[in-house]
């Protein structure tokens, strides 16, 4: 059988940087022709970055996603690429109308191009929209209907955009036509607790299609979302014949020995449903023969490694890629804001994090001794301001009390921090975790405050399994646990008044988090909640905290989404409703 | 020919109020069933309120519209309006499967029921869902597939949800099945300077199915939205035959003439497009004669007004139907927080609105001055609390100077409105205008806190405009105008520096709320953007300006979308994105 070596370019792109995008495809490409690579595929739109959102409707920007790929094209050719294939994700533009749509010519797409010897032999678009979850595709794009072939090497290989590989029609058009390979460049984020649907879906997928199925996907973070990577080849049986590592760039080189192609001729009508297929030939005959390559199969990692890395990944590249280098945030020696430090430390180095704390009246011993002791054990920069004289200043001419005087010291601690990050040039953080977002367990304008939120879609419950976690693997790697003992092992607490702790507001964790798994993530109503065992009167109070914070949320920053139904995006709500779930 | 009484039920519904809204429904039927109406057409979705967002795909809500929907048409026939014919919007649910869009069986769908004798006589969903701009109803809904046409008293009236009425499609079917009239139930939210493209839409629409048409819409606010009613019946040449007020709830009862209806029998495969047809005789025989009711025909508002009323209504509504009663802003004597005011009075009352001036060592003399004399001229409640005391105890301990000490004292200002709104309940209000947040020029967690930004979609020049209309108008009334004159014609600043003026950091407002418009308002590239005749270095310090201040808008308050393209659901951009315009 003729042989193929492929490359999956899993590579970490920035929205909008159509020159830093393209050097990054340029490096790829000459790193695989080195490798002497016939075939290498890049992720979904990498040379826009993804999701580009409504950038996508804006012409100027089509136009130069356009000239982009060509001049792309033609540099590949100039730095010694023109004999390799690249498959390279790019906005592009439909030709026709789309009357279902109502949308006009020169609308949108989600596109793949096809560079060959300086060229674009082909391109396709996306046929199946991204539009739930997180996704808004249909505002954004109009769908394709094309299926190309592209012959190299005398293989047939066929192409597949991301969500079109989850829905019925690529593997049998793949079959149909015969195609050796179905590529599929995707722009994927993670999720934790997916099992790995990703691994069954190509599996699936290949035996369908009876066919190599190659899925190469995104790496890094974008806003919200975090790409994992976890680029994939399986044969046609739903065996593995390579894997990357998750989270990081990576070439994934796999040597295939494929089928040739049995339709040599293009015939311009071929359809399949209702799509044409369109057959380019870039190189009929086989290549020579070559020795192949080991199998590369990175194992996954287990889930807190998993969701661990994903929170500094993009916690790292929404710093770095918005042009900050530091960070600073309120550290009151409690679990999150503990957290969140050695978050920060692992994506910066200890050199550019700053803890400030701000200790009030109502501040226990431990909350300063825990910080410094964390500021010990990692190295990071802890400064302590007392917040008093200045909650008296306030209160000299407000005179607040209950709520609003906690709410008072929580927002004093906010300035100080903005006021140290306008100096400093240091991003602030926000510590909230999802339960307290969830719950309005917060102070508005006080610590929810910051340009990102590292663990606001991590459940408490999971705050304190991944600080644990965080700690064993120091002790593994001989290196000195981050996290102490005492933060993680002490009942948490506010500090807002004395005594104050977070139980005396709100359930206890493990009780609230498996509510608002079942009310948030998986979208149930009251009855179907209680329904699972738990007590009417709680499932109906927790339900009213989360209906009425969703102001709070609104104006929260963003932070990586983890879970399968982030506070961002995935669940859109109005502030104003007066559905109130029954009991 | 054949009489026909119609009633245009342009009612305020709240988002989830099943209860509410039904008793709205009740109402406005009596009143209708006492004044002998025939047929009474409320607006989109009225039983759950509009736009639901993903409450469309939570099960319980389903259930709970679909069974609101059964005991309203009970309880209409019981309090004695089930000889009447009521079309009542709510949230229903498919019977088959869209393959198309790979949604399952029982999704949701934007549904109108025909009430009639107690009973659900017919239902029809949305064929074209609304999915640019602001609407996502791709992401809640799958559209219908049938269109049904009612007898009512011998004559046929068909139905089209919204944005069918701006596709082709449902009049063509209207004039196929011979309809005599069709209805059109809306959520069709406010924008300026459409000219009267509703009016325009209409009369097209009827002229082509050569029917009578009956528009009817929402009024009231939900979150970033405004809707106008301004309800309109057209006659089959485009003449108006009635039209509602704009902005406020009421009942426009239409006199209709209409040919009887040529075939009364149903056909259960009658088809039109893709559409079934589905017929259903609610009675056949003609009404007794009757004397028809004179036109009821208002004139739409001229554009200051409209936008103004759009602002009240909108701020109005979020602060009533969130639970507030009064609002609290800072007063700083300049235009922004002068036109705020003064809507907030209009809106409330003065005895609920409550203004903080909060000098500094910066203040000049005539920002107190002026504050003073709205509050002298409006009766609203102003206190004095000067910042100087709490500026000077956060600078003993951080020592920040240059722009962090200008945000400082904008954020000292911000801790003691949410102190008072905390402690009082007053809901505080951000004053920022469009302009300003479209540069960026504002402090985050300073300036920019509050529940709701009532001119957040107000350029500033229209600021202005707004503040000499609103005076001229009370001057016509005889009233005392609410803006003090020197508040209109000062230069605007910020005053957090000596001598510092808003055009030391922007370009003339002339200029600036210009170019926004061609880069913000219509997505112009900036070398579309300097083709209408801008300076280059203007047009890309603006555009940077805008590009870099993405963060602090995805963190303002929400406030009532009044243009073409608000900072919210209308403009979708990624924070991270590297794309800068070239020129």
């Amino acid at each position: 059988m003729p042989q193929l070596r492929l490359a999956l370019a899993q590579v970490n792109a920035t929205v909008g940087d159509l020159a830093g995008n393209a050097d990054l495809v340029v490096d790829f490409c000459r790193q695989a022709a080195e490798q002497d690579v016939h075939l290498v595929v890049f992720p979904e739109m990498v040379l826009t970055g993804y999701p580009i959102e409504d950038l996508a409707m804006r012409a100027s920007f089509i136009k130069a996603s356009i000239a982009g790929v060509q001049v792309l094209a033609e540099r590949l050719a100039q730095e010694g690429c023109g004999d390799l294939v690249a498959m390279v994700g790019y906005l592009g533009q439909a030709e026709g109308v789309d009357n279902r749509l109502g949308i006009p010519k020169n609308a949108p797409q989600n596109c793949v191009a096809v560079i060959h010897g300086g060229r674009v032999v082909a391109s396709q678009a996306k046929h199946h929209l991204w539009n739930y979850g997180v996704g808004d595709e249909i505002r954004n794009f109009v769908p394709g209907d094309t299926i190309n072939l592209v012959q190299i090497g005398g293989i047939d290989v066929a192409l597949a955009i991301c969500e079109d590989l989850w829905r019925d029609g690529p593997s049998a058009a793949a079959k149909a036509a015969e195609a050796a390979l179905l590529v599929v460049p995707n722009g994927s984020p993670y999720e934790a607790d997916k099992d790995d649907v990703r691994l069954d879906l190509c599996a699936r997928r290949a035996r369908e299609g009876e066919c190599v199925l190659a899925y190469v996907n995104l790496v890094g973070g974008q806003d919200e979302l975090v790409f994992d990577g976890d680029s994939i080849v399986v044969d046609a049986t739903g065996r593995v014949l390579g894997r990357s590592r998750q989270f990081e760039p990576e070439l994934l080189v796999v040597d295939l020995d494929l089928p040739a192609a049995t339709e040599p001729m293009p015939d311009p009508d071929e359809r399949f449903g209702g799509l044409r297929i369109r057959r380019t030939i870039v190189s009929a005959q086989p290549f020579a023969a070559y020795e192949p390559r080991p199998v590369v199969h990175h194992e996954r990692m287990k889930r807190n490694e998993e969701i661990y890395t994903a929170l500094v990944t993009g916690l790292r590249d929404y710093v770095h890629k918005n042009g900050f280098s530091s960070v600073l945030f309120g550290m009151s020696g409690g679990i999150d804001s503990t957290l969140v430090a050695a978050i920060a430390v692992d994506a910066f180095g200890a050199e550019n994090v700053f803890g400030v704390s701000n200790p009030s009246a109502w501040s226990s011993e431990h909350s300063q001794s825990d910080a410094a002791e964390q500021a010990r054990r990692t190295g990071l920069s802890l400064q302590t301001i007392p917040i008093a004289p200045i909650f008296d200043a306030y209160q000299d001419s407000l005179h607040l009390d209950g709520l609003a005087e906690e709410n008072l010291q929580a927002r004093v601690r906010a300035v100080i921090w903005m006021g140290l990050s306008n100096q400093h040039g240091h991003l602030v953080l926000a510590c909230g975790n999802k339960s307290e977002l969830a719950t309005g367990y917060s102070t508005i304008y006080g610590d929810a405050v910051g340009g990102y939120a590292p663990i606001k879609d991590v459940p408490k419950t999971l705050v304190w399994e991944l600080a644990r976690w965080r700690n064993e693997i120091a002790v593994e790697r001989g290196e000195t646990p981050p996290i102490p003992e005492n933060t993680i092992s002490k009942p948490p607490s506010a500090e807002l008044r004395p005594g104050q702790l977070d139980t005396d507001s709100l359930p206890p964790y493990e009780l609230l988090d498996a509510v608002l798994d079942a009310y948030v993530e998986r979208d149930l109503g009251s009855a179907a909640v209680i329904a699972e065992g738990f007590d009417p009167a709680l499932v109906e109070r927790v339900i009213g905290l989360v209906d009425r914070a969703e102001y709070k949320r609104r104006q929260y920053p963003p932070g990586p989404k983890v879970s399968r139904r982030n506070f961002g995006r995935d669940r859109r709500v109005p502030i104003t409703h007066r559905w109130r779930e029954k009991l």
